[in-house]
């Protein structure tokens, strides 16, 4: 194996090479676009025929479904064959690809003494025999991408959108939900995963990986059922527990998650009191962190609409409403706190106090633009899951790891809902019936935030089964129960067409998708 | 220098790095969303107390060059020391930082015979002895972001937002303008820094490099001379001239500059004919490529709002609108076209069509969506480019080819805007009056696309030398000309508070800058 330093005069196919890739990205991006807008069509058409079995985001997952198969078993992608190079120390090593990081060792020439200097080169693509980067790599999920701009996008809505008044009379069951049901059903799931794995032959995951998985299944869904409540006007204190349940569990899961790899890091295999300590340290602070980002930026953007005269040029205060809003993402992020958490809690903190402050055409404006934002990031992030269980590559299918995921997933919902409605019920006056605590059993879909945090790490081959059967989950949930929504409220008899007559908040908000 | 491919396990410190870069990622874009907001809250204390002197754009330039003058010198940015070498034939080769990219040959042990397949790699970042990447780099303006997100959009906004009436009643003028004039000017600019550089010592450029310099630079900019117009009221035909002819002319610039590295390519140190002509082929062929999918795509949205009912329900509307409109750039990008010109006619031709197909909310959806995304890429360019003129690296500062482009920029401008508006004069019953032969000629500002162009491209000293003349040339321009715009319009007498009663479309976009 050897290297050469790239010089531009010696290798002109580089640049042919990256028009090919600009080229290549552009279709994909088209591609993408064009299947939103195939998304967008049907979803009218669906409407205007008040046709309700499939939501917008189960049809873009089938979309992206149907196109990642086609994409799979029709591009004659030309896999690298398998390498061998050898290295200084004259050890050879084969692999089936380049591998995707090279590090090279700097001498440098004038200062012999000191250690090398390592400097990282990152895979670009292949020149000479090899030809177009394969597709299946480039429509591929990226992690980055979603976790950086369509998942804020979707939380600051949800924030920002919330129906506050019920969601306030029912915070404290929320929260019971959130917290320690999320708690129980990450414990739950990971126990039953680490049970039912020890009982397979061929499967090779950690306790620590078990309760990982745990954390990455309990995040549901909101986007799918909450569309559909939306849609239907289901009973308002249902939809506050959906709700606030879904959007706050993602929040609870990710920093669970976080929390449970860094007691993997730290402790030994045996229980270590002192890395349990600080990972219950770290959720507690990163929660902690977070909100006060989140609602301090939102009392900062509060305080600049009232008093400055900011709110005479509508596009002005528009614009700085939204880079407050995404700032306080970026400022999460660079503190090293988990800014989806800050945006929540921003989203709430503008709507509750910014919103007020605002100008009419401001209000419509922001209403709007996080609608129609949110609106294509739903639909982009479902269409992008469809698409990827087919191109996504470090699949490993395993059916009882599969089935063992399903089993533990319901248990622990089960664990979740039912013992901790019986509790609540203790002390509320307003009691959550039964068939609220069926539907709210039934609702707890698993979406983009349960697949992004699955598909993030899969170095080991436990989370590679992990992300294989998260998909599966996620593809079972959003289509079934997404599907089943609308026929199982009717049986549970549960309320539809509630009109409620709330603040001007709703009211401009929640028309635009009805007639 | 020993190459080894990367684990994982033995490179934990990766890890740690990819966390620290992405936390100087989030720093930068967190700074650049602080200088926004500051640029929002100054522009709004301007407009509220009256001052008209210095224009937003102008002003998001200066807070740039403030923040990148204070990164540049107080930042230790660690450079790397010399770099040598050892590669496999026992050449040696030693350089200042280890090379962008690198050339790996792979060995394929299974064919022996077969030639060596190559693969790039693209350097990430440094570990060892390497602290933090330097903030230098990070902020430095990327031209992909710049040409595939900021430039769509205000190109599209622009083609939107437009006053038809006039710029149709003008349509002859303009297109002479845009398409004789910007290549009279470049060839003007071309011609006078080859000769100009001739006479000076120590300094290498090429012919090719001047008349590409001189496509870069004809291309005027169309956002602050018309956001100041659009305050001021300005008379409508000198505005529909300014405006149609910085519109087209970018997209002249663009195509041109690209022409003329073609012909670049092809051709061999003397006149080549045949090169010559397929460059001028390229030209039309692109221009039209490009007019011809920015129509279709704006006549299919047209066709799709008017004929199916989707307009009963305004967010999938405007999704619908929205997403119509980028996949343009995109189709033309993979059709090799240039997409800036595709989204440009898509534009003209969605509000000249599709517009009035829409729901009264969708109108007002899609005009204040591109007005706000304008309104950010517009300062967030500007910025960007106040930031760069500092952190940009590869600079060759060079007083008398500065002061040459000056001079050649000036002298383009005499050729492009009196002798056309002579022979323009001749045909025209409502004359070119000679004051606005004067503000044309002012308003001749470069700005964001020229610097782009400038910067996209660094290789050589020609280049570099292009890129610092043009930055220092942007500086002055948009900082003198959009400072000064307002007392010329009073010294040529030119007519403001125009108040236009035209169609719909401007009443609700023009209004919200306004009180």
């Amino acid at each position: 194996m050897a290297v050469t330093f790239r010089d531009k005069n010696l290798e002109p196919s580089y640049e042919q090479r990256a028009v090919l890739q600009h080229r290549t990205d552009s279709l994909t991006i088209l591609m993408l676009l064009g299947l939103l807008l195939l998304t967008i069509l049907t979803v009218w058409l669906f409407k205007h025929r008040r046709f309700r079995f499939v939501h917008e985001t189960g049809l873009s997952m089938i979309y992206g479904l149907i196109v990642g198969a086609i994409i799979r078993y029709t591009s004659d992608a030309k896999h690298l064959p398998s390498v061998q190079a050898v290295l200084d120390d004259n050890r050879t090593f084969t692999s089936l690809d380049p591998p995707d990081y090279i590090t090279v060792y700097l001498n440098r020439s004038n200062t012999s003494g000191a250690p090398h200097d390592k400097v990282i080169y990152a895979l670009k693509g292949a020149l000479g025999s090899l030809e177009e980067p394969p597709l299946e790599r480039t429509v591929t999920f990226s992690p980055e991408l979603f976790f950086n701009v369509m998942l804020p996008v979707i939380i600051f809505e949800a924030g920002y959108s919330m129906k506050r008044k019920h969601f306030f009379k029912n915070l404290g069951a929320i929260l019971m939900y959130a917290l320690i049901g999320t708690t129980i059903s990450a414990l739950v799931i990971g126990g039953i995963m680490f049970g039912l794995t020890r009982l397979m032959t061929g499967i090779s995951i950690t306790l620590n990986e078990c309760f990982v998985f745990g954390a990455y299944l309990s995040a549901t869904d909101p986007v799918t059922v909450l569309a559909l409540f939306n849609d239907l006007h289901v009973d308002v204190d249902l939809y506050a527990l959906v709700f606030g349940e879904s959007v706050l569990n993602d929040a609870v899961a990710i920093v669970l998650s976080e929390s449970v790899e860094t007691y993997g890091e730290l402790s030994a295999d045996a229980f270590d009191l002192e890395a349990f300590f600080s990972a219950i340290g770290k959720f507690a602070g990163v929660f902690a962190g977070a909100f006060a980002i989140g609602t301090f930026m939102g009392v900062i953007t509060a305080i600049l609409t009232k008093f400055t005269k900011v709110r005479d040029f509508p596009l002005l205060e528009t614009a700085l409403f939204f880079l407050m809003s995404y700032s306080t993402f970026q400022a999460a992020e660079a503190a090293d706190l988990t800014g989806i958490v800050a945006v929540l809690f921003c989203g709430i903190t503008q709507a509750h106090y910014t919103y007020n402050n605002l100008s009419l055409e401001s209000k419509h404006r922001t209403k709007q633009l996080f609608e129609l934002m949110n609106f294509l990031s739903e639909n982009f992030v479902f269409l992008y899951i469809g698409v990827s269980i087919f191109t996504f590559e470090p699949h490993i299918w395993h059916a009882g790891f599969i089935f063992a995921s399903f089993l533990a997933v319901i248990v622990a919902r089960f664990c979740n809902v039912y013992p901790l409605s019986f509790l609540l019920n203790l002390g509320r006056s307003n009691k959550i019936k039964a068939n609220f605590q069926h539907m709210m059993m039934f609702s707890g879909l698993r979406g983009a935030i349960a697949f992004a945090l699955a598909i993030r790490d899969t170095d080991t081959e436990g989370r590679q089964l992990m992300a294989s059967a998260t998909m599966t989950l996620v593809l079972a949930t959003v289509i079934l129960c997404g599907g089943f929504t609308t026929p199982m409220l009717q049986w549970l008899q549960i309320r539809v067409g509630v009109e409620e007559n709330e603040t001007e908040l709703q009211q401009i908000g929640g028309d635009s998708m009805r007639n």
